[in-house]
């Protein structure tokens, strides 16, 4: 049986073409890229390529782009980094509740080594307030960290007016773009940011390769020591591999970009006219303007995310909790709850991010499944 | 044209088997294997399985293996770490002037930090005396961190009475394992080690993926923080396909072990040999009986690697310097210094590494190229 998958925001089908320019590198082209011989220059020479590639994706010069194992290494890098390299300067980061864990537990951590965090609240929507930012902002501060857009709702935050606000007062900005890079348009001079992360495996690439912009390398520090690979930033053998297949993979996000985000939209537009439809009570949480299409959290009546998701995986239909949920344990969402909601009807709210594989005959099909669920439910 | 690839050391050409391996999750079985519907319990259960699979081959449990992104990480990671969990008991660690960047460099960011490192050095065979190790153990000795074989010269170092001493002395030990891990057997019990470094790609798997041996997880740190992955210790989405491939690879070096060492000594003997037969004044460095075969590090006369290896790699044969090397710049070997060895003669050292598809025919060929270079300078 073929599924239907719903849950793009947690990973992506790495597209044939990536998948292809992955191939040769795991065959024929395996060498090391830091060796001298011709192979391993053809190599090093195709990973420049790539780095210049992603670089004018995000309209910065391929000096400011670094490969790393993914999003996660990419936000404890720039956190991190940032923290030490400021903090002669101050202590005081602000970030936002409904951070990536990747960023929250990093944060977390560097409070145990003395830091202060403000954690800012969202609205309802899940958006946090530029003039909270502004207020929240001390003599020492020395970073905020907010994500692009939100990995459970969708949400996208005001980080063009936050950068700009970090900018002059001198504050470092990290962006959390692992949601939006290749799905929304980001030029990173507009945003004013100082790091920005990014992931291939949810852009149709492999997993286990991401990308760090950091606009002011030569005044940065790396977190992980050894070889002098990725101009002495970040060491360890390059994944080949991967950053070929991420390379073609943005290189297809870049043609595929606007066309991408009106497939989602068209799609979104259907899945919530249908639940309206079809389920009684359902209510969609996030931002209806400011939001990313493919990203849609719906809270359901009477029925629990759980029992719903194992519903929608026994009719082949791939979904996750509005939560982060590891190994069929679903604890109340931190981005949920933060945008006011209950625990309880945390729990009864359900995940769907389409992408370029879904047709609208999977949002059909997925809404008649929960749909004859609830008729079920109401006749017995 | 073909190559003869004589830099094994650097990295591997993956096998067949394990890129076959790594295919299905590189397609249809993309998902995260964090979610909760079937296709993700699948990979999940596979993770697992490959999990057990390594750590039977270590002989040890399965709760003890950590996936990371490759060797440099791992060894981050555990000399980061047990300096952290150890720094109220003392801030002394005693290692090798011999180590991999990957620890060298760790080392020498944590001396940064209040840390004292003493770097024992080795005789000219490259082999660190145990009773050195002893003498340097002071009160507030914390970690000793010894790597299991050079990647320059092969050396083996006496990891296991090491092992002895550290776990007497109540001493934590890790063992940097990237060149051996796959070619020569290895029991983490008989080494007595807390820690083990291990690479994919050094044993015919993909790139971008490691692991660590760690033996008591819980009384551990992580040096990335995010996502509950890995029994919460290392976070961030699984690179599934490259522990698919890294696990066939370690199932095939299982098997194969015994033939590879037998393979790359006859290899060995050969280059050895002919190398004596063809060049005047060649001299072979490291160890005589404690080392891995696949790892002939040579002097040559009058001669610079740099020139030796234009002059291999214009006739397409990959071999590395005694050093690291990057984009053809070649520095003095601080394993070759430690040895003894002037700048001059480090120079002129060039790294053969031997794996399984070489044959005697290449090593042959290989000599021929030296000796006809020879040849010509000598009559010219």
């Amino acid at each position: 049986m073929d599924h239907i998958y719903l849950d793009h925001a947690a990973t992506t089908r790495p597209d044939t073409a990536s998948v292809e320019a992955m191939l040769p590198y795991l065959n024929g082209e395996y060498q090391n890229p830091s060796a001298i011989y011709q192979p391993a220059v053809k190599i090093r020479a195709k990973i420049s390529s790539i780095r210049a590639d992603i670089a004018g994706f995000l309209n910065t010069s391929p000096s400011s782009i670094f490969f790393t194992s993914g999003g996660t290494e990419s936000d404890n890098w720039a956190v991190r980094g940032a923290a030490h390299i400021m903090r002669s300067k101050g202590r005081h980061i602000i970030s936002t509740s409904i951070e990536h864990p990747a960023v929250l537990n990093t944060l977390k951590s560097l409070e145990s080594e003395g830091y202060e965090v403000t954690y800012l609240p969202v609205d309802k929507n899940g958006i946090v307030s530029v003039s909270d930012i502004e207020a929240a902002i001390k003599d020492d501060t020395i970073l905020i960290s907010v994500m692009h857009a939100n990995n459970e709702i969708g949400t996208i935050e005001p980080v063009e007016q936050i950068g700009r606000i970090a900018n002059g007062r001198g504050i470092l900005f990290h962006v959390d773009a692992v949601q939006t890079f290749g799905h929304i348009p980001i030029d990173v001079e507009k945003l004013n940011v100082d790091f920005l992360s990014a992931s291939s495996h949810k852009i149709y690439g492999p997993k286990g390769c991401g990308i760090l912009y950091i606009k002011n390398p030569s005044s940065f520090v790396k977190i992980l020591y050894g070889g002098s690979q990725e101009n002495g930033m970040r060491p360890g053998t390059e994944n080949v591999p991967a950053i070929m297949g991420f390379g073609e993979a943005v290189n297809i996000a870049r043609t595929r970009i606007n066309d991408d985000l009106a497939h989602d939209m068209k799609l979104r537009k259907l899945f919530m006219d249908k639940l309206t439809e079809e389920v009684p009570g359902v209510k969609f949480n996030g931002s209806k303007e400011s939001v990313l299409p493919g990203i849609l959290s719906v809270t359901f009546e009477g029925v629990t995310a759980e029992t719903l998701l194992i519903i929608l995986d026994s009719n082949g239909i791939c979904a996750s909790a509005g939560s982060a949920c590891a190994a069929g344990a679903i604890e109340p969402s931190h981005v949920l709850m933060s945008c006011g909601m209950d625990k309880e009807s945390a729990s009864r709210t359900v995940r769907f991010s389409t992408g370029r594989e879904n047709t609208e005959e999977d949002i059909i099909f997925t809404v008649k499944v929960i749909g004859d669920y609830f008729r079920g439910r109401s006749k017995s």
